[in-house]
């Protein structure tokens, strides 16, 4: 076991560190295992279990590992992510990234548009509208429930698609021909209320991330009217946001 | 009160609704004042109590209002929200519409980089750098705290800096002399623990926003690292993104 250098100038427990994280991040090893003990990574690495104690302790502060205490050191579950700096569903991001992502159909219904969703969408309130509501699983995992809402006309072509593994943005742009423009979208935490916590598979008052999304055609007419609720302990949102736009920049 | 219209053929109620609506939106029942009681509002606009509930009961699903059993119903508090379409700092973007922001500053310490800080601001783990926690309050209420790392000769220039009153990227921009680029966000929602809890004046369990923040200066230097806590109660983000950006555009 020649990995670790003791006469480097880079203290043994830094060294091992880095070599645990480097092993964490390719697999060797995997979320949810368990990793070795102090002790048989001590004799593996032929340092001291103080040594050891200091690299976990790091890793752990970093949210790689966690201890359960009396049963050892896990392997924590990276949080899936999904980038959106540019408008894309949930399918088309993750599955570009080799994440594999499919819906459950809860319910497709055709109901009266509440003031809200008629406000957004351009439309009395009263009129019909498509509610579809979909849970979603990245690499068979829940993290999000999305409820859409579409003006009929449109949301009644949807009734045949593949709802289960397309994305409705894929649906409406390739199937009904109706290019996307862009998205408004308002971010904020709430906890997860009794029905919220049943369709994610959560205990009630567990953190969520709520986002309500109104994506345009093209031509800058709303169509598309989103309430998504993202498990807190599952998911995040990345951007990237410029200092300077348009004119300035 | 000639106001409702009994012969239009919009429902009595929903014009109830659409001017009540008007009036809270316009601030004639401002923000936690207690509104008429519902035998007060159908003997003044001459409608049934029924008509006055419905139209209650719709608001209150909006969110407009909120009803507290025993003592009647309350217009809430609209949730003050940021448009990070282009990178500002919280107080640029509230106060250009019209908000006060103000920051309390909780400490200022040289301390050393963490694993994560380190990685991020590309430095050595142990390097010095300046973290600097602030509670900032939007119209002198409580939404966020802030913890900012900056790599140490750049931090200590803010030490004399008005950090009361002032963004940390203006001060970055106009003392410093050190124009910022892009930023690269990961946003989720978590709960508060004991600490957070204290720092944003919530209840323990409270659902919070969770933005790590790293700004680069203009020629992509990583510059300001932070961790941004939003009172999920009170703060929303709201952004656009379009469906094709730059080359695809």
């Amino acid at each position: 076991m020649a990995e670790l250098l003791p006469l480097s100038p880079v203290p043994l427990y830094s060294q091992l560190k880095e070599l645990l994280r480097t092993r964490i991040l390719d697999g060797t090893y995997p979320p949810h295992s368990r990793m070795p003990s102090e002790s048989e990574l001590g004799k593996f690495f032929e340092v001291s279990r103080i040594t050891v104690r200091q690299a976990l302790g790091d890793l752990q502060k970093e949210g790689l590992i966690f201890k359960i205490h009396g049963k050892g050191t896990f392997v924590a579950k990276p949080k899936a992510f999904q980038n959106v700096s540019t408008l894309q569903g949930l399918g088309e991001s993750m599955s570009q990234r080799g994440y594999e992502v499919i819906n459950r159909l809860r319910s497709f219904k055709v109901v009266p548009a509440s003031a809200q969703v008629a406000e957004r969408l351009q439309l009395a309130e009263g009129d019909s509208v498509v509610e579809i509501k979909r849970a979603r699983l990245v690499n068979r995992e829940l993290v999000s429930l999305e409820i859409t809402y579409l003006p009929e006309a449109v949301g009644r072509r949807l009734e045949k698609a593949d709802l289960v593994s397309r994305d409705i943005f894929l649906i409406l742009e390739n199937d009904c021909a109706l290019p996307l423009g862009h998205a408004d979208l308002a971010i904020d935490a709430i906890l997860a209320d009794a029905e919220l916590a049943r369709a994610l598979e959560l205990e009630e008052g567990s953190p969520v991330m709520r986002i309500e999304r109104l994506t345009h055609t093209a031509d800058g007419q709303p169509l598309d009217y989103e309430h998504l609720y993202y498990r807190g302990d599952a998911f995040q949102y990345r951007l990237r946001i410029d200092r300077h736009k348009g004119p300035q920049a």
